[in-house]
């Protein structure tokens, strides 16, 4: 946000996403550590406990400056609060739900989202009948007042968890509305501007990953080759 | 699974997740084309649905044989039963739900699994309070009934939406009674033999991938150069 106070930072497009999301790996077993009363910890430590190596570990953190002492390794609570800092999660990101079916309810009462530095302070539906109700200390509102909203609470970031057919206008509103960042839990392919930064959830898609998988991992004797087989209807 | 028809196929490692994934977003819109009574489509009208080239389209196919025919294109029929048949989605998947907090009756009332091959089709908790509560037709049973519910109901797949302190516990119980698919939502890495195919929905690291993108996206003029820069606390 425009308040925060990291000026230390590369553009986001020179870090590759598979380097952030490695970093919220490294901030979660760090904060472990420290609810451990764990003090100072090392790349090859923090490696360890996610399946990386230490020198993966060095080489994320690189990207970003230099964060141990030698003799030392990492403290605890610098690295804690310099790889917040770098996230962007050092302060809390008021956030609008988009959509308030069963996955939107299971949302908003989701305590991990604040936990991690992310405060749901308003959600909207495109339903009138859901207009005016309180869930977890939140009232639905409608998808007209996203404007609004958004002013209101300084809203940042979107989670839409609308239908598949609605996704991609409720979409265009957020965008409408000011917000930039949005997760998708719909299961269509957003269409919005390269500017907006979007993270999609996308639950079939997982299945199918498994799926695919359990059906594949068979030994190779049983594979016959695929040159030309024809199609079963 | 066992029963499934499909042998020309190659083992899921020669293949990449990514390859996977986009499967997943062909045979979207391929269903979606066949609701609109498109009758044949073709590489470049798949790209463009996508924002993929073309060629990444035919290449991603070419990995499982050859689907289109020369002048027609592909028969959206033909390659929806064919993509099906090499995600392993020909036929519908039993799944098993560790955990019924917020999330996991989320994931009981979301109806896109059963449209896309996945069938909750057991519930398992450790919280004895829940046990014999019934939610969307499914009876909460105890975790220590999951062997005999994974042999009643043929289960292959599990999703486990437990809290983070009790989901290593648990995949291993899951693993134990003979299921090697997971899909995790718990934000943990969980430590399983390397045959379990493990996927993972963490929205924490989502959200923080929004948050670095919010955070950095800045002009270069104003960033500083970020060498030796002290932390802050």
């Amino acid at each position: 946000m425009s308040k925060s106070k990291d000026k230390n930072k590369p553009t986001a497009d020179a870090v590759p996403k598979a380097v952030v999301s490695r970093l919220s790996l490294y901030l979660r077993e760090l904060q472990r550590l420290q609810r451990d009363g764990v003090v100072t910890t090392s790349s090859t430590q923090l490696g360890q406990l996610l399946g990386f190596t230490d020198a993966q570990v060095r080489k994320d953190l690189a990207h970003f400056g230099h964060f141990g002492y030698p003799g030392v390794g990492y403290r605890c609570s610098e690295l804690v609060a310099a790889v917040k800092q770098i996230i962007g999660t050092d302060h809390t990101w008021p956030v609008v739900l988009a959509g308030v079916g069963n996955l939107g309810r299971a949302l908003l009462g989701h305590r991990g989202f604040s936990h991690q530095g992310f405060d749901i302070v308003a959600a909207v539906d495109s339903d009138p009948s859901k207009f005016g109700k309180t869930l977890d200390g939140i009232e639905i509102q409608p998808i007209a007042r996203l404007p609004e909203l958004v002013m209101q609470h300084d809203v940042r970031l979107a989670i839409i968890a609308a239908p598949a057919s609605a996704a991609q206008e409720v979409a265009e509103r957020i965008v409408a509305a000011g917000i930039y960042g949005i997760l998708n839990f719909a299961p269509i392919t957003l269409h919005l501007p390269p500017e907006v930064a979007v993270s999609s959830v996308d639950l079939a898609i997982e299945m199918e990953q498994l799926s695919f998988a359990m059906t594949n991992l068979r030994p190779p004797s049983e594979l016959l080759p695929e040159e030309e087989e024809p199609l079963r209807e």
